[in-house]
């Protein structure tokens, strides 16, 4: 059996499945309708099972995983917590509810005391979720404990299942839900994982049974042929011969130029994009540098750290991203308000940054202080614009504070419609394709529920994608991608032809990407776009763009 | 002083001003320091004290109000409820806390019960609210209590806080958030209400002071003089004499003809619609017919009801939008899964009909035999339909079930990208407006804390709404108003310039927009709509329009 679903990357991966359990439910608050001594003695079982379990597996791990699965360990057997579960037992409730509640109040308490402390919130919540499976008889969700390499597959994976992967072990997952930018595709592309997501059936398998998962063809293989599996290997193994191709910057057949540029987060990504031959930085992703401070960086600090990415990068352009704030990239120092209905429609980006002006004063002048001692490139962009009229207020604040290079990242649908206004008086734009995608299709990129709007490819998002790239060029401004659209190597040909002057990428990517460039001439490119456009939806799109590519 | 904000409506009041306090927040779960048996005669005198207020309000009201109050003054006292908050406070509750508990369980008890029961689960939590505000020592939260006409003034209103507002009572009123979608907008409008949002400050005045609402200006005078005072009651008096003129059907000042229908949701807007002069309906809201239904409507009794509201217009069209689910909008018989991060980007309208697609065939199949049997101009449309295959399929099953006249709602910004190839085959579009610039904008409608960008004059949304014109225009298909945008006199006559064939709004607009239409030529028309185009906000497109509309 053959499934189709959205491709992530271009890998192929053959290997043992393992299935991850379906999330938990949360408990019902219901009384309970046992004995409350038998409830208790069962409850304090599991407890114990859970304990037992995580110090097994802290004496077996090392290093920073033992320290965590002994605390875990201590966790489920912290008296406080198993006192105030049997309480609650007393009380009425099911073992269940009250394991639940207790554990709840205990990541509270965690949440409340903030730093480390607080990062172990979401262990507490994994020890609880394990407890309650086994009161319940069913598989401990997240993802399998294996020590073999394995090929994952899921309904769908949070944010923090997936920041979890092991490269080592995962050789490649599928998923029911999900599509080409959710945080699965991000995080599985950033670790050069092959993915094959959405596709849309629940698929019950043996743990242990033999797939193929083709990410270049969007396929995931159920019971191959021993020829298929050979087959598979035999790819596998050229490709990895290819890989070590020399680095080159990136071009099309033609000579056209189109220089690849990485989306940098962390230091080690800044060192993977100088290792992979990325030309610069496209995408300093500068809330990542900070993800887990309390208090607001200082000025000084802030220099320090945007110091040591630029004297990476001489010569090269540096696109620095000032903080996106809200919605799933909560930065714990900067105050974004009550929480939201729907938090991508809320306080995030400069909405949030305009309301602490401190910040964006602190780190425009912290960039301005890094550039003036390393000579970089630089190049400095708000996200989420709405206007002309937000354009002119980052533009007038980033002058004042010393910074030239002023440009705006494109991801809601206004400032596409309204580019023409906007690169009158900004220096680039950079199209946020993941949050440019989410918005014009309403859909939301961090559920998996619909994979046919969560995609790139979509003629809509290849419309808007033109209107930027046509302003810029009336304006004689760059018109560049950041979004993970960049990183899909077919339809990075597409983006060229529709005139993105330059491509951002995880730095994983690049390689597929340039050798795609080289394949094609501008006029080819333009073609595609052309044929693209033409699309009703983003499978047709995808569609009538290959024909001609492969 | 004079407060700026954005007018709802065309209205001008005078009036004692009423403030309304800020919703209170969630008590803390923390451990109670007090001694148990003080705590528990606190908080049981704080139940009394609410359930007397309740009694005596019930003892003076009459009719349904009578028995819901009385209602509400039961559970302040039920004796179960009792019990399970001095349980709470002897297990280490706050009192607050174990009020906010005991009544939550409440609350989902009755919610499970569903029906009837499960109706008055608002009216607990308002109980819960009264109690912990009193326990607490502030103001209760909500809609003031007043028997006399006032203004109000609130930082923003919860649909249900919306929704309560009393027409004879509340002669106008004004908030810190909110913008012209937002629910407080579009409900203000229908009970025409005029309102000034989204102000954008903390206004702090003594309840009764006299203020001056100019929604026409969106404006609030504070402490105005008497000349001022006594001129607004001559204007007040002047429009009210005026406002008896006949009904005509909506043309412009050179006679083009401009048909203004309504958007109806239950059998009193449509005869509301009747009264004041709908040339039909441009927008029935079905999922408001079966509002409160707890299993779906067969098709006998839709066929009913559709019938009831058809019989109103012979000879008018109607336009009936298929069954808009989830999100803000839950119809309690269909299911929509699990609850989302971000429900406004999630499972709602024709993709949930999709996953349900019985209940669409019953809902069309009821359409197309009320059609039948009083012969009325039916034409049917898809809400959140993203693209031409969306398009296709609504379509095709329409015409499987008997419904000729198809078209769909254009308020995903995709869907208005892609509006030549959907209306190739579509015989019309009506656009959104409201939710049309909530995801063009990424500004969620219900939240009032970017009115900059909840707001139809923003120029991306209008030039949006001129490309799906254009796409009408060049297939020969009509393009009408449904939103909010629609019932904005001024903002109405810029839709016609950009091309829109008919407008649609709450019945209570009518005259004003009618009136407004016979004021300008389509020549004038489309050379406003020229200058909003240009603007570079929502605030630049309005007064660029304005500068020669009055």
């Amino acid at each position: 059996m053959e499934l189709k679903g959205v491709g992530v990357g271009r890998g192929l991966a053959v290997g043992p499945v393992l299935c991850m359990p379906d999330p938990l439910e949360e408990p019902a608050l219901v009384r309970r309708t046992t004995d409350a001594a038998a409830e208790a003695s069962t409850t304090r079982a599991a407890l114990s099972a859970v304990a037992a379990e995580f110090a097994a597996r802290g004496a077996t791990a090392g290093g920073t995983a033992r320290d965590i699965l002994e605390a875990s360990a201590m966790m489920a057997s912290d008296p406080t917590v198993l006192a105030d579960v049997d309480d609650r037992i007393a009380h009425g409730l099911t073992g269940e509810r009250a394991v639940f509640e207790a554990f709840r109040v205990f990541e509270s308490a965690l949440i409340d005391l903030g730093g480390r402390m607080a990062e172990r919130a979401c262990d507490v919540r994994d020890v609880s979720r394990r407890v309650i499976a086994r009161l319940r008889g069913v598989a401990a969700p997240g993802i399998p404990q294996a020590t073999e390499p394995y090929i994952l597959c899921a309904g769908d994976l949070s944010p923090a299942d997936a920041a979890m992967l092991d490269p080592d072990l995962v050789l490649a997952l599928f998923t029911r839900d999900g599509g080409p930018s959710s945080h699965t595709a991000i995080l599985t592309r950033a670790r050069a994982i092959p993915a094959v997501v959405g596709i849309g059936a629940d698929v019950h398998l043996a743990n242990g049974e033999t797939v193929i998962v083709d990410a270049a063809r969007a396929t995931v293989r159920i019971s191959p042929t021993e020829l298929e599996v050979s087959h598979a290997r035999r790819v596998i193994a050229d490709r990895a011969s290819a890989a070590s191709v020399p680095l080159r910057a990136g071009a099309l057949a033609d000579g056209t130029a189109v220089p690849l540029l990485a989306n940098v987060g962390t230091h080690a990504d800044a060192e993977a994009a100088v290792t992979l031959g990325a030309e610069g930085v496209g995408l300093l992703r500068t809330e990542l540098l900070f993800f887990d401070w309390v208090v607001a960086p200082t000025v000084e600090e802030q220099r320090a750290q945007y110091t040591e990415v630029f004297r990476r990068f001489p010569d090269q352009p540096v696109v620095v991203r000032v903080f996106d704030v809200g919605a799933d990239k909560p930065l714990r120092f900067v105050p974004t308000g009550p929480p939201e209905p729907n938090p991508a429609l809320g306080n995030r980006g400069l909405r949030a940054l305009r309301r602490n002006e401190w910040l964006l004063r602190d780190q425009l002048e912290a960039l301005a202080l890094a550039q003036a001692e390393t000579g970089a490139d630089l190049r400095v962009m708000a996200p989420m614009v709405n206007d002309a009229d937000d354009a002119a207020y980052f533009v007038d604040l980033a002058h004042e504070m010393g910074v030239q290079g002023v440009g705006m990242t494109v991801e809601v649908p206004s400032l596409a419609l309204l580019a023409d206004q906007v690169l009158e008086f900004s220096d680039f734009a950079s199209i946020g394709t993941n949050d440019l995608t989410q918005y014009t299709m309403a859909a939301d990129r961090m559920l998996g529920t619909f994979p046919q709007y969560q995609d790139p490819w979509h003629p809509a998002v290849l419309r808007l994608v033109k209107m930027i790239c046509d302003a810029g060029a009336a304006a004689g401004k760059p018109v560049g991608i950041c979004g993970e659209a960049a990183a899909d190597a077919r339809l990075a040909v597409v983006l060229v032809g529709l005139g993105a002057t330059t491509l951002s990428m995880t730095p994983v990517a690049l390689a597929d990407v340039r050798a795609e460039l080289a394949l094609h001439t501008l006029a080819e490119a333009r073609m595609l776009a052309a044929r693209a456009l033409q699309g009703r939806t983003a499978a047709d799109s995808r569609a009538r763009a290959s024909v001609a590519l492969h």
